[in-house]
């Protein structure tokens, strides 16, 4: 297997101290490649960059409009939330309209990803539970999509295993991203993923595709156009919901509202519709880096993607050519998109 | 430039999911080659994997006897520690020996590097200061050495500024790097590092020569490897203050001994001593990643290079082949060194 191309640097002192390989596939809701920097037809496991698709059933099965979601509550079922305050308080909310608490979630526990959020916590003498988990408000929407599978008399019974594949829950889930990425997950490599649901190794150009679907509705069935509409447009209204203070996502969603619909996965990948250029774009870094690597990548290519104002455009070179500092404040160097990948999307 | 070797690989589920590159150097004391992989040729910055090298003029300069450091004393000087409190009160402690205090650091301050530490000093309602930074062990090591330098009368003017590359203080770590390595650093690139002081860029090759110089005390002036001798032992006999809890460096002291003295460095580097094979290691993963590619690969190394009881070899597969699990304990999939660096090490 060739060597991805490196397309992100880690300067110090003037020199390259550490570099990042990876792959980006862009492409159009035709499948036309756009851009195909690197092996773009290997299969990655897109983890938690794919939690829009998985949200689809959420509101094609009409559980979001009978639950009466709001855009917070739709938005944190897309997320990998910080576990602040706020997106405990949602998660919460929304479990409860499906008549549950946080002892129906089977995505496990751990301490907000959000460093001040965890110790304030600590703080308050208290320890996490389900809800702080960053995937709590997806497992929430799993529960209100199990509302409209079941109804509500016996949910919990219902729901119970619902992190299985095989299970009716989950078969939703499954079957929304293979319809969306055109993939045959019967065959594709599985893994569990960091909140126990089944994760499944897909083509990053796939990957791509399943995202210009979304940046169009050309590909997708009605009722999920529909819902990736609806999705992006909550997003957009929401995006502290999908992962928080100091956030890329957060932060570029804030910036540019509905013109971008970008999502972090785990293991260094990233994935985004691009409505207004009806684009997907998919992207996976070999080292599984995500914050000092995708991050730079996906703001190289939404710089070099949209016409930008002035302020995004600076917000966006402040994300993929971005100072070091150390402890004491000083600038010791810089992180930085390639220029082989500044090229490649010029 | 070519691409380094894969020397680590994470699996999910039975498939690739990311990989870390990097290059691996081992020599003897004569500065011949007995594992080259990937470009050992190529400067690094080593960071904090030669804190041994800069202590060597703490002890060489007769300061640490003048002081009665003791091995907790001199473990923490080589040392980038958790900010537990035993780590606080050591760093603490030999800056009184000195007369000083943490306000005479210059490191800079931050949130102990161990979780649950952190967490516990925001439960207390306390927040962090230079004595919890990872290098105060280091930088109080500096301060007993401009003791030495230059005496206790007026030290605290004497010291400030010490972590720029003219003065007095540093100019003397900085010559023993050079000794040690036989690189020439005036010509080398230069970093600050996250500490504030300077880091050069040594070639690995070079780096691995220095430790094997290390491990032998040959090719060091006697004062030198006198020095080398005493840190080696403190270390292997207070391994908890070079690191601490759940550390790779802890415990594989722990279990150790003096057989290796081997210490990690930010951005992927790590370096070792192994004295009963007269060997030198340095190896840099190109990625940066420390804690799940380079720590794999030093274990790879010392399982390859010393002969193990069952028990140390347990504990050295455990850290080079390793079960993921993910939040609900299940086992998600593994980290291990790859076929191609047992190879090369077989």
């Amino acid at each position: 297997m060739s060597a991805n191309p490196v397309l992100v640097e880690a300067l110090r002192g003037g020199a390259v101290e550490s570099m990042h390989r990876g792959a980006v596939a862009i492409v159009d809701a035709d499948g036309r490649s756009v851009l195909a920097l690197g092996d773009v037809s290997r299969a990655v496991f897109p983890r938690s960059a794919v939690k829009l698709l998985q949200a689809l059933p959420l509101v094609a099965s009409g559980a979001a409009d009978a639950l009466k979601l709001s855009d917070e509550e739709l938005a944190i079922a897309c997320a990998s939330h910080n576990g602040e305050p706020a997106h405990v308080a949602t998660a919460r909310g929304m479990l409860a309209k499906a008549g549950l608490d946080a002892d129906a979630l089977e995505c496990g526990a751990h301490w907000p990803g959000l460093d001040t959020a965890a110790r304030e916590l600590a703080a308050q003498g208290q320890t996490p539970d389900a809800l702080h988990n960053n995937c709590s408000g997806k497992h929430a929407g799993f529960a209100c999509l199990a509302c409209a599978l079941h109804g509500r008399d016996g949910l919990r019974g219902f729901f119970s295993g619902y992190v299985e594949p095989g299970h009716a829950v989950m078969r939703e889930v499954t079957a929304a991203l293979q319809a969306a990425t055109s993939a045959d997950l019967a065959q594709a490599p599985v893994g569990i993923d960091g909140c126990s649901i089944p994760t499944y190794a897909i083509p990053l150009d796939r990957l791509a595709l399943a995202f210009a679907r979304v940046a169009t509705g050309q590909g997708l069935s009605a009722d999920h156009a529909r819902a990736a509409a609806r999705l992006r447009q909550a997003i957009a209204r929401a995006p502290f919901m999908v992962a928080g203070t100091g956030r890329f996502d957060t932060r570029v969603m804030q910036a540019l509202g509905e013109r971008v619909c970008c999502k972090v996965g785990a293991e260094g990948v990233y994935c985004a519709a691009l409505p207004e250029r009806g684009l997907g774009v998919a992207l996976k870094m070999d080292d599984g880096n995500t914050a000092r690597a995708a991050e730079v990548v996906m703001a190289a290519v939404i710089e070099a993607r949209l016409r930008l104002g002035t302020d995004e455009a600076a917000l966006l070179r402040s994300l993929s050519d971005l100072s070091l500092r150390n402890w004491r404040g000083t600038e010791v160097g810089t992180l930085r998109a390639s220029k082989g990948l500044r090229e490649a999307l010029a």
